[in-house]
């Protein structure tokens, strides 16, 4: 059994490195951390390597401790944890490929099983949720600050236990952290709840000007880059405003243009029903999720819009 | 022990009414309708009544069942739901005055205790968590359409599990219901996600004309009388303004005015650490509790907004 490899492995290993994916969200993050503050419990050394990461997690235990890099020649084991792709693990796949063995734990479907051993499970709403299973068999408690580390993860990745991915395990996992005296109320308000007064800016500029196309099926606004330079914006500072256009009642499809340093724009799209965007965003040269996608799009803004509504248009019904 | 007493008294009763307070919200029809559902189920006849309610609900088992009013002049017994108080009972307080025996169930810590048995725990997060208890006592079975109304008032009571009032328990009952195939998921969206488009656009204008002051400390914003009435804003419409305010970084108090018919303003406050809104509205005539309260002001809007802050300021840090 593949849990028997990775606790053989894990087991003998001297020194282990743990990867995810580049702009960690809060499951990269926190399944890293817990990962790290289980092994250290056993005794064991490791790196949790992590070039660039936003500072909303800086409240998770071990934080301080994540590397941006590391002198490691060669680690006797890698972990990959919440990557779906060996590409994604952007400038640090190299501690990846020169590890003895190679471990992937995840839960994306599109995973391409690019470790030796691949504990992979789509069904799962976050990779900290598989975490669980694994320190279960490792024998490994689950103390309060690996607790805090994978309920961030698991908050994040079900919007807040809003997503339908949530099954009754969650739920039972969830009751036995807060037993174990982890502050539910406070991960969910820091890592959901409160935004900055620049994401407050920048959303409140492109809900000013969202429209609502189509008999209101489609919403659709944008942020310029002289918005985004002259906010200083940052990775992530932007996420949220595709979902205020989803979430209008009658609206199928959101789509929020971002225009890029370089030009043309990034396009997210989240639909609630019935569109595929998709098999919209795939026409771009894009694709993601049946309801979230995106795509760049190297056209002035008029242009840009009017090609990405012509083709969400068709699949309205 | 209580639940003898609220066992026996519906055991015995011939016909009952259900009864909760006005304005409902997902916890007070939520638990209404779980209550008729499972007095339904065990061949008791019931009444909900309730005058107005919103359309939101509409989702929910047996919601085409309640009544607006009844021709009943005495019932045997009378259960008011997740009500603090009889006057909250509003226009329907005499059904539950007239009727031979009354029973109070809620978890307002501000409850009058108005009933011949009062079933209250402050501690329980909403009025259905207290409701499974009575199911179990009662051997009633909670089944999917029972589960789904339990749920519903769950969600909306706790802000979607964030609250800190949500216990280990919440969470395993929300797993059992998920078991039951009560779709967590969907309820969520229904009742915390979507938004109309009238709400939308309320919001748009008071973000549009929010203002950040002392320091970002205090987030102020307002609607008018004016614009309420071009958009034919109902009850509840603008509710969620005052939480944006709040959860903005760096900010302690929200402060919303929202324009009354009659002239004036009600105002709403909420607070995230320290400051203790219900003591500044005390002094406006209002109330309510640490982190949430409210007064009506009788001022034009510069005159009221002027007061309100110079109050706020004083409890800042």
């Amino acid at each position: 059994m593949i849990l028997d490899n990775i606790t053989e492995e894990i087991n003998k290993a001297n020194n282990i490195v743990i990867l995810t994916h580049e702009t960690p969200d809060g499951d990269a993050i926190g399944s890293s951390l817990a990962l790290y503050g289980a092994l250290k419990a056993t005794g064991k050394k490791a790196d949790v390597i992590i070039p660039e990461y936003p500072q909303v997690f800086s409240f998770l235990p071990w934080y301080e401790e994540i590397k941006k890099e590391s002198k490691e020649e060669k680690y006797d084991l890698a972990i990959s944890l919440d990557c779906s792709d060996i590409k994604r693990l952007n400038g640090f796949a190299e501690y990846f490929e020169n590890a003895k063995t190679k471990i992937v734990i995840d839960h994306h479907g599109s995973n391409t099983m690019f470790g030796d051993y691949n504990y992979v499970n789509p069904n799962s709403p976050a990779t900290c949720e598989i975490l669980i299973s694994v320190f279960e068999y490792m024998g490994i408690e689950v103390n309060k600050g690996i607790g805090t580390c994978l309920a961030t993860g698991i908050i994040t990745d079900t919007g807040g236990f809003r997503h339908s991915t949530v099954k009754p395990e969650t739920f039972e996992f969830t009751a036995e952290l807060l037993n174990k005296g982890v502050n539910i109320s406070s991960i969910y308000r820091r890592v959901l709840q409160i935004i900055s007064m620049k994401q407050f800016e920048i959303r409140r500029i492109a809900l000013n000007r969202m429209e609502f196309l189509e008999d209101g099926k489609i919403a659709f606004t944008y942020i310029t880059k002289q918005e985004q330079e002259e906010m200083n914006l940052q990775t992530g500072d932007h996420e949220g405003i595709v979902e205020f256009g989803r979430d209008v009642e009658g609206v199928e499809v959101s789509i929020f243009l971002r225009e890029l340093p370089e030009g043309g724009y990034k396009a997210s799209f989240r639909s609630n029903e019935y569109v595929n965007v998709s098999d919209v965003c795939l026409m771009f040269g894009g694709g993601g999720h049946p309801k979230a996608a995106g795509c760049t799009i190297l056209l002035p803004l008029e242009q840009a819009k009017e090609k990405l509504i012509s083709q969400t248009k068709m699949y309205l019904k």
